[in-house]
């Protein structure tokens, strides 16, 4: 084993990423506005910086399953916005984004008063961008992690929202 | 090449699915009435089957992303529920259902008037069942295949629903 | 419930491919042939059609995991082979295969003496390509399903391979 | 927005694993070495630690797809076992592990002299288990992130290795 190879957590640590459109931020923001259904589940724009974004849900009656927890649809929809929206902060001007595919794992049942959905870029390429996502559910104070979330995004260059 | 060895498309031809419960279609119809989001976005149960299970959303502004099409988060929550359902129609009286997880690659923008997501066993363990799914949008009375799912479920022995 | 709707195995049955390269033939064998990996493990190209690509591996034991079965991570290098050979049959002359990424589910363990990988496109975009695939498993001429897979390639346009 | 919840980041900080069996670093290295496939490519276990495992795969043309660079396939089969061990550390003693399903995607080619797979136990449950992967290959000296992986285990209690 070569001993001399740096460790890969070093090469993970000097990730940083550059967006490519000095409007980023308003721009995530305004196309979080005409997500409509954002507005039907009642979800927030929590926080977004270059390849990241936080959205959360308040719980409500009419987001559950059948046992009264969050729906997995629910937490799908979220996080799938979340790292969608860390995605685009990184794409040029006059670029549109589209989920391509992702895939959850559900870690614990969405049993709590509040969803927070994190996405982050692992990989911005120039038509493909591949981000990780997590989810937690607050109980009580307590954060419990739930979802896990691994996703492609394509970059859509010259079709801007709207 | 083993010519005698028989084609593969013989061996799916003959899965045939057993209910382990005789109240199967009751309990997947009372189930899907019990996931209060189903009622939010406005799906309804179109058919249930051994081992496979049919749910449609009639399109509305509220389920909308920034283009106005279906956001692929509903999309998901409509196809996750139809895999479960499929999957649920199986298992034994007294278990319930859970999502462990599952992969949902988009096809085409969920642009049209009506989702149709199908869910169908692929494996039904006693444990575990693997489900696939599929997803339709209808535009102009052409159906457009805009999803496509594989999924994980576990058996909840002994925790029904409710 | 609009009845009048097509039902949807009838919008699948109608899924017909037409190759983008008349030489699409020889240019998936010729590049089954380059891919080393394939005659260290033993796998032969069984069969290719337009948009689908079965591949073939006689058991041995340096194949294995540790309870003498097919290891998962060479079921998937087959079937990820079959996908992406699926694909590739469609892509114009000059184009390159890559795969962005797949998901596969274990149905059985790979035990037996012969494995079949089927792969068969989804749907065939300009760029991105979606197929899903099959692995069977023979078994004292028994045909066992032991894998599921969900995959996105990529056209690489221009790219040609060597 | 309550901004007096703690950041999820902190409850992520906070993951720490037990073992379920004192003799788990034993179990892991003997397991390994029942894997005939490890020694067909070989592969080496660098790293196992409670919840965490490292697999390095030296470059040699036979591991090869059709441009010369490590075959997606190999690339899955040492990240796979690489989540697999991870789990499989932190499991009771008696009990063997099982993939249940994994989803990787590929972000560079596989273009150097060295592959190094790290797998890490997300959430350790009774019988499912949910790890994540990253590997990374090395072209003069330095260390490209070429693939993300996540993954189901099951625990098969009672069902020892051999």
């Amino acid at each position: 084993m070569d001993t001399s190879t740096p460790h890969p957590a070093h090469a993970l640590a000097q990730a940083r990423f550059e967006p490519g459109d000095p409007g980023w931020a308003a721009k995530v923001r305004e196309s979080f506005q005409r997500q409509q259904v954002m507005a039907l589940l009642g979800a927030e724009l929590a926080e977004v910086g270059p390849g990241r974004c936080e959205i959360r849900l308040p719980y409500r009656e009419q987001l559950t399953q059948q046992h009264g927890y969050f729906h997995a649809g629910i937490i799908s929809t979220i996080v799938d916005s979340a790292g969608g929206y860390a995605g685009f902060s990184l794409m040029p001007a006059g670029a549109g984004v589209l989920t391509v595919e992702y895939k959850l794992n559900l870690l614990a049942p969405g049993d709590g008063d509040l969803l927070i959905a994190v996405g982050e870029v692992v990989k911005p390429g120039k038509n493909l961008v591949i981000a990780r996502g997590d989810v937690w559910v607050r109980k009580q104070e307590r954060l419990i992690h739930c979802a896990v979330m691994q996703q492609t995004l394509m970059t859509m260059h010259g079709r801007e929202d709207k």
